[in-house]
């Protein structure tokens, strides 16, 4: 069967996930003479290198491990972060639901620690840019330091600002809020979408989803939705299919709208 | 604050949405000369094109509608369709945990009305390229229709055959199935993946479920994860939040797995 | 098989639910010389008494239907209402939280269509008393002559009364308010419950929930707990079992808490 | 306000539920002499005897605690057990789809740490009885001991038994089977029930449901229903109000039917 199918080789300065028996992963980038140490054992990247990707290898000590490329899944469930990271399953919706697609041009904040970055960036490469403000210097060089990590880091504009003074940016396709208190920057956001372009924004509590709704129909905003999605994940054994025992229960309300231009008085 | 802005404007040719202030939506291409026909009165596309997106504009009859860039969550509902079309709040999840970006080559089956496939095209492209299989050909002339009317024919090959005769794809980042019987064309399915590439499946049924996890065990697949997706919508209403009396309950159990690298005997 | 079970049989005065094929249903109370009209044809109760619960007859034409003792969900179901009802799954859970076993005294405002007044004269029966007040006559009056109508009018004393100016009771066991101001009225459910009682109360809104539980903490509850219930319907085909297309999305907020003594100063 | 209110007082033999600032909680049978001690400080039964329920009491290292009636729910929760426990979200509900009211003669199997046998026992008595079979002599007596503890044995008889050999009761109200393989017993239960008797039982994965649901069509049961809840709790903050972070994903499907007097040939 190898023979049949097109062969992929590792090689140096890819990124890889290396899955253990114990489902316990690690996202390393290939680099000739560099070593990863885990609890069962060292892997060599040079063993590593050259391989196909999708080989089971094995740890110093002869424990088996899967070679894989990363999904873009893995690669925020991974990210060396200091904030609460957008989940997943919402990134996908809002990917799906703000028309985020290859040549966008978004506008996020704050980077937090650059996860939907990530996403943003991935989606809109290579034509496309993610402008990613943020205010505190230490949380923007965490999301620099890992869109760098992955290679995402030339479809991004770090900015180090607080948005209350506005976007740089006008006729984004798309703007995107990760912040407390998103009613304060509606008029900002407006500012720098495009019209009729795609606002987003995620919060935890229903005391902010009821704040920022009543704001944004008073700041031109129309089309405004509130969403949550759950995420229901399964043993996946053949003869015994049944729900995990425990789920997260909630990372956020989603709420949508679009920027319209107000009608001339 | 139009003048702050960058007014973009609706032009000939390009995909619009119009929504009336009931919610009733139309996705539309705008051709000069063309008219639309609603029970709220009729809009010329002339009285359209050259207006800002994200303006109100008035039917003949003078109701009010709001002249937008659909999202591609818009697109999905509005397709032409005659089959279950793949839910918006699935595909965006498929696009994460499966990898699909810009430049991937995807092979996916069946075409069914295109609603998966216009999503994969419009996240692989410019660059990449969808392998769209379909064996009933009015299914097929479907899809087709619909990706060419969205612009997006270009990223797609579309073919007409019965997936047990093998893919034409070798070295795939990414493979869906979307059929009854996904436990049928594993090996297929895996001769056309890349070594550790994506492979995904959606099935409404457990025991369908149970099948395809035990046929992927013992096809050469691994990190084998069921999951599913509950979408609660909530009344948009600033002093009475609340979800939607009623939600779809049930789409369908999303599968995934990663082709494996057999062990050499 | 029958011969072995013991044989109960419908009789004059019970009350029965009749279930055709196609799982349209009726409850009715048996009455010598009555008729029950449907769309599939007459039954004549005359021909129902004497036949053994759980058994298969026919309307006169020729329609298969059961013959059954309805459950407590049927009941609620079936109620004749104007009002909304509370749910069968958000009325056992009630039943659990706040203890509503055979004995106790029970005081419950809105009575509405009396859904929740019969679940708790059922459950409190035949020592126990439910003290449902109303302030609309013709909603007290329909409350009334549902329970009548399932014979569980003995278990309840209905009061035309607005509850603002308190409850006659004190030392009650629990205290289910269905309002929609019910922060206006806990001066008096404190006034009504027994020291440690258990309060109750269900909202449609996030609002209303913030509302009360401040509200509570400030009038002298404690152990105040929100939550809520999902239930989900699975399509019962043993080779294709999976989940209902659609499901009810959102019934309400349950809030519980318990009636604190007061430090003395 | 307590001169307002019926006062009622902890007694000798009562059951207690002490709940901390912490929310840990204790449940105890006050008795004269006897002492709890927790690691926040020793309480004294003879503090608590002579106290108002709601009272907030003090360890003698001084931290508060709250001296309550225990809950149904909070009853179950603190079961000494060795098995898993219906949860109170599946027991209420389970008590209104099988109308388990005063009086009825319910039969269970198995008894496992008692906690559905409680809340059955609770529910039907004090006419009622619960006829509750066990196979493992340790699980019976864990059982009885807990039933006993909570004063509720009275209302139970406990059976030491493989139900393959058929159950001694028959005509009984509802039967609920909590037991891995419930098709194995489908002709006992039918010959234990009543005409049109309600049939319960709880299963964790979906192979067991469509294994049974298939054994009941096949056995003279009718009405079946599969249905399943999620319990989903709230930080019940005013001001940040949102569900809690994670949840109970899966307890088990509740499968329900009737069971038919089958057609005389």
């Amino acid at each position: 069967m190898i023979a049949e199918k097109a062969v992929q080789i590792a090689q140096h300065n890819d990124l890889a996930l290396l899955v253990g028996s114990d489902r316990k992963s690690f996202i390393i980038r290939l680099e000739e003479g560099s070593q990863l140490h885990t609890h069962r054992g060292t892997v060599s990247h040079d063993d590593l290198i050259g391989f196909p990707w999708g080989t089971q290898l094995f740890t110093h000590m002869g424990y088996p491990f899967l070679l894989l490329r990363p999904s873009t899944d893995d690669l925020v469930r991974k990210l060396k972060r200091t904030t609460q990271i957008v989940y997943p399953k919402d990134a996908g919706y809002i990917l799906i639901k703000m028309r985020i697609t290859p040549g966008c041009r978004v506008v996020e904040a704050g980077s937090g620690s650059g996860g939907l970055t990530l996403i943003f960036a991935q989606a809109v490469s290579p034509a496309g840019r993610v402008y990613s403000y943020e205010v505190r210097p230490k949380m923007q060089q965490l999301a620099r330091s890992n869109l760098e990590q992955l290679g995402l880091a030339d479809f991004v504009e770090f900015k180090l600002r607080d948005i209350s003074a506005g976007f740089d940016e006008c006729g984004a396709d798309a703007l995107f809020l990760d912040v407390r208190n998103p009613w304060d920057y509606l008029a900002q956001s407006h500012a720098a979408l495009s019209g009729g372009g795609f606002f987003g924004c995620i919060l935890p509590t229903t005391n902010q989803v009821s704040q920022l709704i009543g704001a944004l129909e008073e700041s031109s905003f129309g089309m405004i939705e509130v969403e949550e999605l759950l995420l229901r994940q399964y043993k996946a054994i053949p003869a015994r299919l049944r729900p995990m025992d425990r789920m997260v229960a909630h990372t956020g309300y989603l709420i949508f709208a679009r920027a319209l231009i107000p009608l001339e008085e």
